[in-house]
């Protein structure tokens, strides 16, 4: 039994934006993610992205396509920021979502209208700009991968897992400002740090990481001093993104006594399509599987639908090119597999945790997994894991890498598949690392 | 020398706003500072604090009290939220300070023609709700007082400093949304925490504490990937408030291994008047004196101005007053005395090291100091330093505290003050706590 599922999870539906219905697409009739592009004679707007279209929702709501009670919605998706679409929550959501999956299935009662106006409505994704799809107030950042946090790989030692660490989601505060979509580049970041000669200097970080994680996106907030339940925690998440949050290590580990801070606030990257809760319905599962030895959720950290199917399997893969494998025109390898079932807490659970003492959740928030490690090595999910600083990886043009050197890109794409059901895509989150400046 | 004066600093001048040239005043024309507000008739707005007045900054502009240039900045001031006004930064603020002082002093050109609107220009502060001056996007806080990071205290052990305290300013990122304004009560919080009994329970907080903090506000912000020198920080502080950063020690001591989370973003107090940088001006003193042999900070964090005055000497006061002490029409009493002059580094430091690796701030954004404890036990700054959770004090009415129950409020009051200038005040940073919920 799945919860949530409608006929717009049914995967035998086409849509007549032919490029929707290949195997390989990320965005299927069945997916229709959120997000905010510009293009030509386009100014910045929200759109949803359908095979390798972006579907104008200005334009369409300006051809009358869209009316009724889901215009008001449709024009919130259709804002230069979808803040406003997150807090009208998850049923207006739907209601747009049915809309949408109508007009652009290849059944619908429109569709000789809308292929008219397609040269209106479409958008080809390769000539849109895509931009962050909302203000994003606030990024709370987890610690729930057990093979993260302990993992014995390569040279690394083996940890002991904190007594906390499945009594309850290990979380920060992250910094909000500096999250960029896919594609922005950054500067090596200065920063204070032990040198390997010893000293302390003020210099480029050496030791630049990746952080392959997955995100949500809060939808409506609650009000500062209430708590959200579990069985409440996903009529708050509106969906979710892609996070790379890249580190540098040697500047996190001298400055981290309270947590991290500059270590991980020069760039956090997203992808810039916001996959709607509803989407994601097929692909719930059961949670991390915890021993009879191991601690148990507390009460307000469990319910029985919860253990059902409060995870969310999500195949997360990283890759990189470097700038002598582009110049050599070679495509990107990957070097990370994992898949977000390996966290032992979920993202409802961390919702409701971090509710727990009060603290108000806005719409546009965003909470991290953390690194999404797995138990092998091909799923440890960061250098610090793969190389732990010492054993380089070899790339297939025979370079080596500890940690990232400038030019070098990281991409993360995610892709939820289950027999029987159309699988969806995330899009792309990467950046390339600039010289320091 | 002190940077900065001029005539504004002049403590002759007075106010015809005759309670402002009470020498107990906080706000006396040296001042002025900047404040959010509604009253009967006058919905929330924007005004500037004077004895105890709120000039309404909306009514001078509709008596066409204020003209030229200088309109466009009190616009911005007299907005129902103050971010626009930081955003154009100190200059901006300058000449606007410059305009009000004219106004409100006692030998202005239109004294006579603005006692006679003074109905319409003044309410009193008693007659004021006060709100939360701006929108505070970003709540970064430090870990500044050496004594606070490792007094021995009564029963409290002395702990080591930290490697890197003295090479940086320890900082990690705070929760923004839970930030209130003077006045405004909280609920004891729930968490997950170890209990007297040695067992993890999700039950309110037994350790309920209070942090004596000091704040600067970011006027205009820098772009990602740029970085902000010691020599301009300045002009990236808009102006300072009073921070209490309450603190459940059991939920944070549970939870803490990648910094605070739920055992501070329950609630944190800010008082409503933005001081401004200019105002200020009279109480640079030379900042914390490091010996010959400790870390001297590193040349990005350090410059010969600010060696001779980029540290400010603000007088920090705690109170408490219980419901006992209410019911029985008793005062708070003090329990904290402390100065900002002993934290060890300054906020320009902490926001230029903010930005060392790229960091955006942006206007709103609230630094705080740290917990800002002195070397005395009068000066300790938090009952974690003044019980260490086994020593209670005894109030004045026979009551004992060794953590705050609920009914306990919590008063800071700042204060500036300085042999040859006019004493300034911050206004009130209190509030109650209830019950939990």
């Amino acid at each position: 039994m799945v919860r949530g599922l409608n006929d717009t999870h049914d995967p035998q539906r086409k849509s007549w934006v032919s490029s929707a219905n290949s195997a390989s697409s990320d965005f299927p009739l069945q997916n229709i993610p959120h997000g905010v592009f510009s293009a030509p004679g386009r100014p910045r707007r929200g759109g949803v992205a359908i095979g390798d279209m972006v579907l104008d929702l200005r334009a369409a709501i300006d051809s009358d396509l869209i009316s009724g009670s889901v215009r008001e919605v449709a024009e919130a998706a259709a804002a230069p920021s979808l803040n406003a679409l997150l807090a009208m929550g998850n049923d207006a959501a739907s209601a747009l979502h049915r809309c949408l999956f109508d007009m652009l299935a290849d059944d619908g009662a429109t569709r000789h209208r809308l292929e008219s106006l397609s040269n209106e409505l479409l958008v080809p994704l390769n000539e849109a700009t895509l931009y962050k799809p909302a203000a994003i107030g606030a990024f709370t950042d987890f610690m729930t991968s057990t093979y993260h946090a302990s993992a014995a790989r390569r040279a690394r030692p083996a940890r002991e897992l904190s007594e906390n660490f499945l009594h309850l989601p290990l979380g920060y505060n992250s910094r909000a400002s500096s999250i960029s979509v896919d594609g922005v580049p950054f500067a090596r970041p200065f920063g204070q740090h032990r040198a390997a000669s010893g000293e302390i200097v003020f210099a480029p970080t050496a030791q630049l990481d990746f952080e392959v994680e997955f995100g949500a996106l809060v939808g409506q907030g609650n009000q500062l001093g209430s708590r959200v339940s579990l069985d409440d925690a996903e009529k708050h998440i509106f969906g979710y993104v892609l996070v790379n949050d890249w580190s540098a290590r040697d500047i996190q580990l001298w400055e981290m006594r309270v947590g991290p801070f500059l270590g991980k606030s020069f760039c956090t990257s997203i992808s810039p399509w916001i996959v709607t809760a509803e989407a994601m319905a097929p692909f719930r599962r059961a949670p991390y599987p915890r021993s009879a030895n191991q601690p148990q959720p507390m009460p307000h950290l469990d319910s029985s639908t919860h253990r059902l199917n409060g995870a969310l399997d999500v195949k997360l893969n990283a890759f990189i090119s470097t700038s002598r494998m582009r110049a050599a025109g070679q495509t990107s390898t990957q070097i990370v597999q994992t898949n977000l079932l390996h966290t032992s807490w979920t993202l409802a659970q961390m919702l409701t945790h971090h509710t727990t003492n009060g603290c108000n959740l806005q719409p546009g928030d965003l909470l991290g997994s953390g690194t999404v490690s797995g138990p092998t090595e091909d799923s440890a999910a960061c250098l610090l894991e793969i190389t732990a600083g010492t054993l380089p990886i070899k790339l297939p043009n025979g370079e080596y890498r500890t940690w990232l050197e400038d030019g070098d890109e990281l991409i993360i794409k995610g892709r939820a598949e289950r027999e029987g059901f159309a699988a969806i895509g995330f899009g792309s989150c990467g950046a390339r690392v600039l010289p320091p400046i």
